[in-house]
């Protein structure tokens, strides 16, 4: 692991499309532009990144891309998690090869039912074995069907190649679980916006947060009010944030983050299909929706 | 209302059985003990106090036992949801001539799917209007199967005889989207002793606590903390309940609960048939969750 | 047990209400029509009746009118569950006693996580060992959150006053295992209209339907045309019947049952609050999915 | 579509690896012992033949070697569905130049909260209008954690290239009211061994079954019982198949279904991680589940 500390604000970053193709040069830029906030680093090729739409070449590109656009003093956190372990594997040093710093690894879910507490375990392990580059474990139920439970993160967690975890289960239970249970160097990073104070009053170390795609500067700020023991502000911040929050998740996902970058000057575009933006209809309350963070 | 004001911690009240008869004294017993501590009040015949099990005439004498013991400065809140609106409506205004201060009302529940926004909006409002005490709507959806919504609660809040509610979901996005979206003056209380502490950050005005049959003092102090600014120490509280308050409620319920009230002097006892104790095997591991408490 | 037979078709019998207060002369007119077709008996007091809804005296009161309409060659099957053993046992020996032909059970269910496979094998060994009549398992997770598998019916169907199940989990797989893992002589009735023909050709003795409060001839007519061996007739029934079933259960609930019986001659009335009838504006739906059975 | 008629017994075939490495020769000789039962086709690259562990060359090598094993006189379904609809399309078109009859469409599933209706109603469409060959839809929610309506899938069912369905829910009232409310020729085949019989029963054409790689003859002797109007021993079979086939699919998975192919002479071996077979503590219970089999 390069000495970069794992902490901080981290966007799951989109991946612009233009006309259906993959364009790295607009996701470029909007790195470009993000390497001016404070942001601690990003997440390339993650659930928001729509990495399960994209090929071999085209995964290769974005990681390729990112490396040239992420400054060395940002962590580079590359999603590679694969179905089987041995493309896990593969992938995690692939994003080793170009440059990735760590990689997040999602659940394996096809098979939910047997995606036990041992499967999950030796999966984990195999890959933690094998990496070129420190793992985390990336726990997402509404996306995989399987929860990774406090049992097994705290068995995983002693394994020195597993360095922590991006829960975005939004169980801020299950979280202080895992807080309480893994060493203190186990980074806990929470993986939803609406629960991002809480989630740092708990112990976590930051967010990766969707949201963090369009209004990186308040999510960051966020952090820093509470770094600095500012809880009311902190709070505030909070409850202005996740309106928007939840518009680019929970109500309208991917192809509503987009258009959210696209109004505030990031090249968001259109999501592969079967993805779709939200209707034109839309469009006035996400505009309201950002009006708070206009100035 | 009286002017009691909803906050601070409260214990869902355990009811005790002598043999399988309802032994109003030991209540009263445990609720003088209680006193002693700087609990705000007490839920009686909530889901902890087996209420489902007790008959007309024994709930009467529940809360005519809770109203001798508990103090006028302490909340005397009552736990009358029923199926029906009839019954709820009748229930509630029994528990007002006996002389509680507020009445909470779990969601109606057994015809799940007919549970619908405008069938719980109707049933609320009819009791609010009717009953001649506050109440206070009880979400539980681990329990019930049915989750109140932050839409449903935003539109019961402007009701002047609704007056709070407890969100026992755990479920720290929403407990937050409730604060944000109800009035300054509407109470809420988390019901899930493991979010307590992030609870309370986000906004909320105490806790209903089951760990708090156990171990008043301790959950009292982790409020006092927070109030006086000391996140430190109130984190640190909320890391040394959850074990306990977790072994109390999701893995081994009421009979687990009293088992441990049994251990710390309060009168407990075993629960009401089909529920059961834990069996003897646990109780080592159970004084093992309490030796941090002892002094 | 009298000599009945358990099998064939019983509707789970609606209670009528006149300005919300119970009508047991509609009820006893209700069983007279009734009477007059190939039912072979009545559930009464099931989730379709409102149970939940009636007071104790209501409830003794629809027992009695029952008793008073039933002839003695049809079933009358009392649903008694209650929550608590003890209160289980009370009613099941209330209903022995003003005549009901054995008692069908409920899953306890306000504490889910709570009602483990031991927790319920003592509730119904305990109420059958108590009974004075015999006892069937009612199985309804759509309503109970718990449901009972077939290693657990297998467990409890050797003991000889639990004498059947009604399984209305929809789950014909489910369905299977139990008629495959009980006695021959354990009655095995399905509680979910849309697969009643599935239900009979895997094993199951008969259905206790919502929908034969409406259209009881038609579910009388699918029995004897599978027991005949007219395998495409009875099939041709299920696919006749089921949009009405799924109107009248899934879709709008007991509101929309009584709605569909008040069409069609029968008392229904309007169900208790929080319940509520479909709005006029599906009346035309309604008639339009009850034309194929007017001759 | 080529004229073969959609109907009867397809295994979802597994595929073999040798030392962890694809091995079309086992797959090749497993495939001509199944040609010569009465199976009218094959599965391939179905959930059960761990699609989602190859690689694409893997892919295209077990669709050349299945091509070469199946005679033209059987089905040769294609398992093709992938996240992205454009991935779909391509994999679709790959299959049919290799000389598939007709291709599987799983639904897309990782972002699960947004596989609305409209979003997998243009995706099947885009993916029908652009293939070269036939397309059957494949509903597997305890894989995808998303179910197809029957409200979507009479919308697509009217679409020519959109030939039937694979339904592996097991909800027989979902199956019923798919087979009511789509064209007669619309081929809906029960991806559900335990509920086959009943498939059968209520209109399916037949059942594409992971049992069917251990006992194809059984499975097919099933239909023929069926298709002969014996349902007393098409019963009796589906009583006799279903402890097997909950092994080694719900019970135990691929692993299990794998050695389950070994015991009785195909070629299994182990499945790819992190699937691992079942301990070998387990092997004396499956003999005893395939004893009923050997003659």
């Amino acid at each position: 692991m390069n000495p970069l500390e794992l902490k901080g604000v981290l966007p799951p970053v989109a991946t612009p499309f233009t006309d259906d193709e993959l364009d790295t040069e607009a996701l470029k830029r909007n790195l470009e532009k993000y390497n001016k906030t404070g942001l601690s680093g990003y997440l390339i090729l993650g659930s928001n990144g729509e990495g399960v739409y994209l090929n071999e070449g085209e995964k290769r590109a974005v990681l390729g891309a990112a490396r040239q656009a992420i400054p060395q003093d940002r962590i580079f956190m590359a999603g590679m998690g694969q179905e089987s372990t041995r493309e896990t594997i593969r992938w995690v040093n692939i994003s080793a090869e170009i440059g990735a710093d760590c990689a997040l690894i999602v659940t394996p879910n096809f098979y939910k039912g047997l995606m036990t507490f041992e499967a999950l375990r030796r999966h984990y392990l195999a890959v933690a074995e094998t990496a070129k580059i420190p793992i985390l474990i990336y726990n997402v139920p509404q996306f995989t069907g399987v929860n990774l439970t406090p049992d097994l993160i705290e068995a995983l967690s002693s394994h020195p190649n597993i360095v922590g975890i991006k829960d975005s289960s939004g169980n801020i239970g299950q979280l202080a679980e895992i807080i309480r249970r893994t060493p203190n160097d186990f980074a806990v990073f929470v993986g939803s916006a609406p629960v991002f104070y809480p989630a740092l009053c708990i112990g976590a170390v930051g967010g990766i947060l969707a949201v963090a795609n369009v209004i990186p500067e308040v999510c960051v700020a966020l952090k820093e009010r509470f770094d600095a023991g500012n809880h009311g502000e902190a709070k505030n911040l909070q409850f202005k944030i996740t309106p928007l929050a939840r518009w680019v998740t929970a109500e309208h996902g991917i192809g509503g983050l987009k258009m959210a970058m696209d109004e505030v000057g990031y090249e968001g575009g259109l999501p592969r299909s079967p993805l779709f933006p939200p209707d034109e209809s839309h469009r006035s309350e996400l505009k309201a929706l950002l009006e708070p963070f206009r100035s």
